[in-house]
């Protein structure tokens, strides 16, 4: 490794730790805000003893799949150890890579639930000194989050990098460290995804619709339960899930990125990844600055400021940098393309999604027939809402390989090139993950910090507040989540070809030339990865199902058996923790099938049709991975966007039929964007690692 | 063409005119049944005239596009006619092959039509004296269209053949004659679909709903629009539908046959194809000749008996044949394999939609938490059902490749023999399409006779009976919707290949080796067809929509403004024919974007990213469109029969919460499996013949 490199990673891993200080100082001003309501500190110990409950038995129980996998991974790869002439060198630095994933990925779940449940109870009593106050101490907890998570990401990467450069050079290591990353987030993901649905649906189910009481009322035994959820859920699930991406599609670029060096004697291309990811974060941390609501008091308006300003800075720093550090422009294209199609599937998605638009108030309209109709028009327009995100995924993956692929002409690496050019748009377009993952954190922070209100009695007016913050949490994340999937998308592709480079060298001759449509055993892994996703998310929403229909049972049982609590006599408090058991124990139970099918049956396609079936199966995987996850997302955000559109006095409002019906259609869209939909982001990103990891085994054992 | 061939296409169309015969006889015996009572001949004549006055003003309207159409094929196809050297007869042939498929198209709507509106009746009257004579009533009358429909795609497949082998040799003819059939039955699928769920949904919304009076009860004006839509969309749909599946099978097996045939100096691959099908055909005929009930009274037995006794009957009979005329065993394998998957599919589907089994029972279960429930269960239980079915799909192409490839091992020609394989393991799942068009025409018919038994008063014993025949009709549907959508999976992986064929013979040299996942431009294509079908059906679904918020606007003025209605004052009708009107101009209107919109996109990724691009989009539109077909086909008829198992008694029963809840999820799953699901086999083959048929214009003007 030469020492611009050197200087280059050093000085990514010195913005890493950067945005930890950084992180460290918005936890600081957060914890510093004050609090002085008793009730509130109260009910905000219990969610923060629930969720750290929560997260110790999910970790406990993740920790033991997570050794069985280390030592799978320390027998057979990168090689299976008994296969001649292999260094076991290489076999420790994967090993431990893939743990060093895994520990990244369970810590930046810890540190969210850490700040996020101290955040929610200030945001909630800064509201009664007004929006803005409340705005700041919500968006700087998210930030923490953000800021940990992709700082985490790049010191890792840049570590394991310095590592193979200094031991063996395999640049496989980076795949394991990616794998044990996106095998926490998944598990982590999906058991997280359980419990928060669980509880919300039930607590909603009982409380709302059997005795119509207000949400959040702390007569209701399952809405502490409902409150941890949001933060093991949508907090640390998805700051796993987003540090997994980003792991990914650097992990990916790097890959590819090496392969390039070699063949070329350069290793400009690794620099052009960590500086590009580098300033990516820096941008993050200036848009992170500059968030803070104006004097509109529009907390959208405030969210999006924040988002676009870190996109510019993006592209102009990269700019700068591809200037002064004379990077080929070509590629710096390909980033930006990758970012732009990423803004545009945001505003589409925000189109479907957000109630300015038609989508949601025709919905909304067909609700007052009942709620078939709200099913009905919100899966219409959750499959239409697919069309625009998949055709900028296309084009920007077609636009990006035509950009880049020149640059391989001279010396006959032109889909290489191409390639690098692929990975390099999922780069652009999570360079702003930093700001992402702040925005995303940020609503479930504020929609704890609305149930703490609502708990601690702290009036309409400042629910209200706390309710508008909610809203804008609601549309942003619906953006966001556009850019997450298009980047999953992006770097599948990338990781496709991660894949392809394994295969041939590892067989150190050109085995896998094309992926063949028209070859049976190509065809055969495209159709069965193509089913994968569906039953995924399939095994998800059941564990959902199944499990909200316990905890419906355990609340009845308190509301029947505990006396004065229907009633809301002072001092009787509902069993918060019978619930809380209750989810945990069943999204613990849930979460494994449906990881470990994904995961089983990639090897057994592995098996019966070898790397050619491999390649089907991801193709097949991915296709119907974006659609189901989009549709799923989409709708999901459009029914719930919908529900409140209706309760704002549309349609007939709060009570009327059309309610009852946007209820229901809230009720099935839960599951759908935060259990199922996001997911299998993460279940794709899961299958191609696995894939790539076990290439070399499939080429040596399949049936066909 | 040598003697032998042309003797066994002679034999094929004489079996063709013997199951015309065998439809007059079946014809002649229905109409031969007793009617006597007064108002069910009333009733029946404006359920009559209502379908055929859609009918006509669809015809009409499709009439135009197919004549645009026509003239367009007859400019650019086989090659644009200014191309230097080609022959007007192609030309010729071409255009007169498409309108002959859209012709033969539109004939099996309409003699369903003649003959389902008079089954109804003799259904309804037969019912009175037992079920087993009303059985057969509905089933004859359901076999009329089953033997037109096979009878006329033999007919006008071996013709045209015929005509290429004397006149130019061309074989691309057939894929016209095809994308005839396709394209007409595209339009008439997606009308009726759209025709009868508007009916179905608003009669069932304002009648048992809203004013809870029965099913079918004549007060309600959009009954008889409901009725009229059973048979415009469940028959004369469905019948195109089937028509232009099964010769979109035939048609690519045999483009197939002739290239290897060319290559290999053999027609025996051709003489194959006719033997195999025109035995399938005979083989349905003795089918439907034994399918009648025992003293058991269980109709679902007498129908499933018919549909074994087809399979076996063909297994043996082609069998002999391959003996006796000396073809490869290898390739009636394939054949044997494809109808054995087809049976494995069809009895998953029914592992999924039949009330005996787990997901109907814990749907109806979960129906009881609300409707919320019923339809998060549904979605997720339709989603797992697409994994056998795929799986089966995915195994059946394997192996059918594999088993026949070995024959061009001496020829170089493995990979033409083993797609050979895969067209023949297509055209064996659709041996048995007589049998299967006439269970499913059985079932609109015997669910019309109910209504006419209700709306006729022959009283509660009476509807009992042609319940439990409507009953069976939906759960055999649901078994052969697994056949056919099977069948369309490896249809188009044949046309797929016959894409190839026709570009690169096109071409003079090999353009396409093959279509690489790894290509952009191949991927690019992917990810766009694979939302196709996603859009087509939603399209689709908010036609539904639309048309229905519009007809349950009608329904109300009718109560509101014609005295006595509500209250059944005797001789006080409702204005029928205002509702017949709203579906028709509903219907036609919004065919047209859905259908038009997978053409066009087609045609604008072929010429942006040439063949190849199509190539992927076929591929991505294959794996999506089964995706989707299997999850609103199943899921729809799971909720169907939830439904009907609550009301039967279980979880509840008759105006529980679980029955509303169930009521809600069967509408829907009503436009998922009547309108949307069924529809998406016609779109995936009808873009793949659009593609192929472009080919050489692709290959022409591309921007990649």
């Amino acid at each position: 490794m030469d020492l611009k490199t050197l200087i280059i990673i050093l000085a990514t891993i010195f913005v890493a730790v950067l945005s930890f200080v950084f992180a460290y100082w918005l936890y600081r001003w957060v914890k510093k805000q004050p609090s002085e309501n008793k009730k509130i500190a109260h009910i905000g110990t219990l969610i923060k003893k629930g969720a750290n409950a929560f997260l110790k038995k999910e970790y406990l129980s993740l920790l033991k799949f997570a050794g069985v996998a280390a030592v799978l991974i320390f027998v057979f790869l990168p090689k299976p150890v008994w296969i001649e002439g292999e260094k076991i060198l290489n076999h420790v630095v994967m090993t431990v890579s893939f743990i060093a994933g895994t520990v990244f990925s369970a810590l930046a779940g810890k540190i969210g639930i850490m700040v996020a449940t101290i955040a929610n109870q200030k945001t909630a009593e800064a509201a009664q000194k007004g929006i803005s106050k409340s705005f700041l101490s919500g968006f700087r907890g998210g930030a923490v989050m953000g800021m940990a998570v992709v700082g985490s990401s790049l010191f890792g990467v840049a570590i394991v990098t310095l590592v193979i450069g200094k031991l063996t050079g395999d640049f496989s290591a980076l795949i394991g460290f990616s794998f044990g990353a996106s095998g926490w987030a998944l598990f982590a993901k999906a058991g997280g995804g359980i419990f928060t649905k669980t509880a919300d649906i039930s607590a909603d189910l009982v409380g709302k619709v059997e005795l119509g009481i207000p949400e959040d009322d702390p007569r209701n035994p399952a809405v502490i339960a409902d409150n941890v959820g949001d933060n093991v859920g949508d907090v640390a699930g998805m700051g796993a899930d987003l540090f997994d991406s980003n792991v990914a599609s650097i992990a990916a670029a790097l890959v590819m990125a090496a392969f390039l060096g070699d063949k070329v004697n350069s290793s400009a291309y690794i620099e052009m990844v960590f500086v590009y990811v580098a300033l990516g974060l820096l941008s993050s941390m200036l848009g992170v600055m500059f968030s803070r609501m104006g004097k509109d008091e529009n907390p959208t308006r405030a969210l999006n400021i924040g988002t676009y300003l870190t996109t510019g800075l993006f592209a102009v720093l990269t700019g700068v940098a591809t200037f002064l550090l004379e990077f080929e422009w070509r590629i710096w294209g390909a980033a930006i393309v990758g970012l732009l199609v990423g803004v545009i599937i945001g505003l589409t998605t925000d189109y479907f999604t957000n109630d300015a638009h038609k989508p949601v108030q025709l919905v909304s309209k067909a609700s007052k027939s009942g709620p078939a109709f709200t099913i009905l028009s919100g899966v219409s327009y959750g499959f239409l809402s697919v069309l625009p995100a998949m055709v900028g995924i296309a084009i920007s993956a077609l636009a990006a390989f035509m950009l880049t692929k020149s640059l391989g002409t001279s010396t006959g690496l032109e889909v290489e090139f191409g390639m690098f050019g692929v990975s390099m748009a999922a780069v652009g377009m999570l360079s702003i993950v930093g700001m992402i993952v702040s925005n995303d954190a940020y609503g479930p922070i504020v929609d704890n910090a609305r149930g703490l209100a609502e708990m601690g009695g702290l009036g309409e007016e400042v629910i209200e507040a706390t309710d508008k913050l909610d809203s804008a949490g609601n549309t942003v994340k619906a953006v966001t989540k556009g850019f997450s999937i298009g980047a999953a998308g992006l770097t599948v592709i990338a990781l496709l070809f991660a894949f392809v480079i394994e295969v041939n060298s590892a067989a150190g001759e050109t085995v896998i030339k094309n992926f063949d449509i028209m070859d049976p055993v190509v065809f055969f892994g495209m159709i069965v990865g193509a089913a994968v996703p569906a039953v995924f998310s399939a095994l998800l929403m059941l564990g959902v199902d199944k499990n909200a229909q316990r905890m419906v049972e355990e609340i009845h049982r308190q509301f029947d058996e505990i006396p004065g609590l229907k009633e809301g006599k002072e001092g009787v408090e509902p069993e918060y923790d019978k619930c809380i058991t209750i989810a945990t124990t069943g999204a613990l139970r849930e979460l494994v099938p449906a990881g470990l099918f994904a995961i089983i049956l990639t090897v057994i396609v592995g098996f019966i049709g070898g790397v050619k079936a491999i390649g089907g199966f991801l193709a097949g995987n991915i296709v119907s991975g974006l659609l189901i996850s989009l549709f799923m997302s989409n709708s999901g955000g459009l029914w719930d966007n919908a529900k409140k559109f209706i309760e704002a006095g549309n349609c007939g409002g709060k009570g009327s039929e059309a309610h009852r019906a946007g209820v229901v259609g809230d009720t099935v869209g839960d599951p759908f964007k935060d259990t199922a939909g996001p997911s299998i982001n993460t279940q794709i990103t899961v299958v191609s690692l696995v894939a790539t990891l076990l290439a070399e085994i499939f080429l040596l054992i399949s049936l066909f």
